[in-house]
């Protein structure tokens, strides 16, 4: 090693020892011919002092991280000069020695911890941006997320596994990445958007307890805080029942957030059924760390003389105080409903009084609203917003409407963790209900809720071609603060029951063996019994650090359009490199065709 | 759980309990009305009786890896029916209930474990295949092997860091798989063939100690063994020289065959010069479990009247007791140096006597004759085997030779580890003699032997322009009975001597600012001194578990060509996806070209 300690591990009983130390100049501050360094290593920082005359002199022209190693002793700070924020505040180090390892040009932008320079510049140099502490300990924490569940999953008899990455292109919800094979022109290779086939052909092969931190790929039009390739914990079993999947998962989540932040969760973590989270709350991945549930007021507006109630479904969130809200305020509500796609966001106010007032009031009958304070649960001073539509819609414009409450009003407390499975999810959805960018399994009006390889519960097992839309799939998803962080099932084992769920996606026998033929071969060798869960390990790591956005735990993130900063990649490849990847490949005429062929007429 | 007990972990003292197991029936054996069956789980195998009557009944149906749910009373074997070579073999299982969770079809291949079966079809079926007790264990074994690797890394304060798989292409040595990039129509990422740039991006961002157990591709073509994904154990260090990196290395083997093998390797390692290896072994990878060495003869054959012998080198190596080899295996040997490429593999015989027989021993001079078996080291009984070639071209045949030697003479005892490192290797080699696949990175007449960031040693740092074959390399490898498991360097941290190394290959400044400009960039301001290394972990579990093939400790391996038996991949993808992918993408004619477009005109 070309040092002797760690910067940042220096402490008073260390006085009097020489020391050799090598990092960066963090900082540089002359004082009358001496120079103070602030000397930063991964450890952390200590103060290096450079006296008057010749070390002064070399010191004098070290700027900001330029990477040096220095000689010195370690020396108590005079009374007064510590700097009890600092470990190694008691001590600053006398430099004997100064080498430049390397200098630095000036920098891009300053290596401050609040940071004003744009995300863009920031990526295209992360080499400095790593430099600084928050990043550095994203960094850090993320490798101790991984130690801490892999821990738990040793202590369980798990065996890690890493499953291919070039593989078939197999339809799992989204768009795969595609590789052209060299070796085989007109083939190609696809990159996996999970290890799920795998990890249940090895359920299959009879290993029983499997995990992986895996990465992951979805060709996906970049949302805000999406990645190209992202990395998830994927964990499979056998044997198993929803509650033995449920425990483990609780017991990696309780490890981790004990052993990272020192947190103690509460289990067993509470569960809510899909249709109840839905209900209460509008939205799969409620965020319990606040009340505001959703009231459904569909029955006490069945017979309403107002036009716009009269919908499918309508239902009400409670805005506590919000009757006081300016003008100005109520407007703005309008248009955050309509950025996310609704025509408006209808709102009652309590008065002081009890009296109703707001647009929509009026509207109302009389009985309507003499009761609907009490209906929604609403006290004087009070604001109700309402949305009327599908159950579907009304209720994810209320449950966007309660957590932007919930920020407005500051109702979130700072280092509040609530956990929750979501369970008794639907098996299917209707295909037309299905949102986003879902590439269909099949061609039928049903499409999987989780995906096409989630058992039925057993009480939906036997006929769930008759109703569809009511069977229950042996599926959970864990959710923190709001956000998803893993979810699972338990498998489908049995190439019948398999074919049966194909079947009511629209998906032939033949399509079936074309797309996963292997799978379902697999199933007809004494397939176990099996079940899994995969969490979303850059969210879990985003949550974890306080991060704002995924790429703040990722080394090396994508910027939007799934563009690299740093690499300026993706980016065109040589002629030769397309010629030799066979991208272009076209199959020899058959020789019929040939003798057919003008040019050989 | 659907069991309460796992079955090879049964023993005499759970008699009398009543356990329910899951599983698969290994074997069935029926003796008059009584049935046995052996159940094997993940742990084990268990014995389990079906008496007669309704169970015996029932269990009459089972067949070969159906999988199975059973429930009886663990009792003794009645005396001289145990089996103590089974774990299990104190007891049996005397079942009252049996539930079939799923049924198998005829196997394709008995599930022994020394199967007569082709690799393709254990590969189609490699779920079938992982159920039989060595691909098991290979699979636990390498998950273990991670397990302690990490392990020592967590103590020495290692990060473990993700980095890209979508990324750019670089030169590194090999063929780039890329993948078309769908929001960006015309650009392509390519898939790392190592985390090389990455991680040392990550030591000018300061991490300090990075690892990563790193997925990587080659579009190679494929030789016997080769996959092109594969998995090393990927480390890098700042402000280290190259004995650290050796002492951690050496660290990590040891901890991983001490804990999976239980064997206690003697450190340090010993070290080699890459120049003495070739010169004794003929070979930068030497296998050390047996002596043969190598005798360089160029000197003593300087003025042979036999024409074969005036080459460039001549060298030999001896094969014990070889002169009463028939005729037939003396031409066998000629046909096994053909095979690889020579001319053939002159001899001579020292017989008992001590005269010299073979077709060689005539065109010798009678001086050299007299001189030839104490040069040679042989003993009369023994057989010296020539090359005489280029240093290299007959280094590599009789290195060969050594090896083969030694397997037909079976100098090789089983068990026996022979490590070491391989050092100083030079910084080039000319381009004219680098073999094998690599894509040069520049135009010049040398190109890097490691790679392109490997640091000259501080000898040669200064000059290394004025005698690039001549100068040496900061790099090491390791090697482990004849295979190299890892290698790695102290890397260039200066911008000015890694330009100057790319000067030497050709490599332009502006060629190397758009081949890797940003790693050039990264340099400029205050990187650190770093190095690291990769071990090879598909080949070091090849070698813990004695396999005799890389496929066999990957759980779903690609075979010849890259193609994989069981999902069929690569495989063509549809005409939406290719038009998705953006693959025939042509950028858009010029407005002033538009104009000139006979279409439009």
């Amino acid at each position: 090693m070309l040092r002797t300690h760690e910067a940042g591990a220096l402490r008073a009983e260390h006085a009097g020892q020489t020391v050799t130390l090598t990092g960066w100049v963090a900082r540089r501050r002359d004082h009358g011919g001496v120079i103070f360094i602030d000397l930063r290593d991964a450890s952390g920082v200590a103060q290096v002092v450079f006296r008057e005359g010749e070390m002064a002199e070399r010191a004098h022209r070290l700027r900001a991280e330029f990477c040096v190693k220095i000689v010195g002793e370690v020396s108590q700070r005079p009374a007064g000069n510590e700097n009890p924020d600092l470990p190694t505040g008691a001590i600053e180090v006398l430099a004997t020695g100064l080498e430049v390892l390397n200098e630095s040009a000036p920098l891009p932008f300053p290596l401050d911890d609040h940071l004003e320079v744009g995300e863009e510049t920031r990526l295209k140099h992360r080499y400095l941006d790593l430099r600084r502490s928050g990043p550095a300990k994203a960094m850090r924490m993320r490798s101790e997320v991984n130690r801490v569940a892999r821990d738990v999953l040793h202590r369980n008899n798990f065996v890690e596994i890493e499953t291919p990455t070039l593989t078939r292109s197999t339809p799992e919800g989204a768009r795969d990445f595609v590789v052209p094979a060299r070796l085989q022109p007109g083939s190609w290779y696809a990159l996996p958007q999970s290890p799920q086939l795998f990890k249940q052909l090895l359920m299959v092969g009879g290993l029983e307890r499997y995990y992986q931190i895996a990465r992951c790929y979805r060709d996906e039009d970049f949302r805000a805080d999406r990645q190209p390739e992202f990395t998830q914990l994927d964990i499979e079993m056998s044997f198993v029942e929803q509650d033995d999947v449920i425990a483990l998962g609780e017991q990696i989540i309780a490890a981790i957030w004990r052993e990272t932040l020192g947190v103690e969760l509460s289990l067993p973590i509470p569960r809510i059924a899909y249709a109840e989270a839905m209900a209460r709350y509008g939205s799969d991945k409620p965020d319990l760390r606040f009340e505001l549930e959703l009231v459904e007021m569909t029955e006490y507006f069945a017979n309403t003389p107002f036009r716009v109630f009269k919908a499918p479904y309508v239902g009400a969130v409670v805005m506590p105080g919000g009757a006081s809200q300016p003008r100005k305020q109520l407007d703005a509500w309008q248009d955050w409903a309509k950025q996310r796609g609704a025509k408006g966001l209808a709102y009652v106010l309590v008065q002081e009084d009890g009296t109703l007032g707001g647009p929509v009031a009026k509207n109302l009958s009389e009985e309507e609203r003499a009761g609907l304070a009490a209906a929604v649960g609403a006290k004087p001073g009070d604001c109700v917003f309402f949305a009327a539509d599908s159950a579907k819609g009304g209720r994810a414009l209320l449950g966007a409407a309660r957590v932007e409450i919930a920020n407005r009003l500051g109702l979130i407390k700072d280092g509040d963790w609530k956990f929750a499975w979501v369970v008794d999810f639907p098996l299917f959805e209707a295909t037309s209900e299905s949102d986003a960018e879902n590439v269909a399994v099949g061609s039928g009006s049903w499409t999987a809720l989780h995906h096409a390889f989630t058992s039925p519960t057993p009480d939906s097992i036997e006929d769930f071609e008759k109703d569809p839309g009511s069977a229950l799939a042996y599926a959970y998803d864990m959710v923190c603060n709001g956000f998803e962080i893993g979810g699972g099932s338990i498998r489908i084992h049995r190439a019948d029951v398999q074919q049966r769920v194909f079947g009511v996606m629209g998906l032939s026998e033949e399509e079936a063996q074309e797309k996963f033929g292997f799978l379902l071969d697999a199933f007809k060798f004494g397939a176990p019994p099996h079940g899994g869960i995969a969490y979303g390990w850059d969210r879990i790591c985003m949550l974890l650090t306080g991060a704002d956005s995924l790429r703040d735990v990722i080394a090396f993130p994508k910027s939007g359009g799934g563009y690299d900063p740093l690499t300026a990649a993706p980016a065109p490849i040589t002629a030769q490199q397309r010629k030799e990847a066979g991208v272009d490949f076209k199959p020899a005429p058959k020789p019929d065709n040939a003798a057919k062929d003008p040019a050989t007429a």
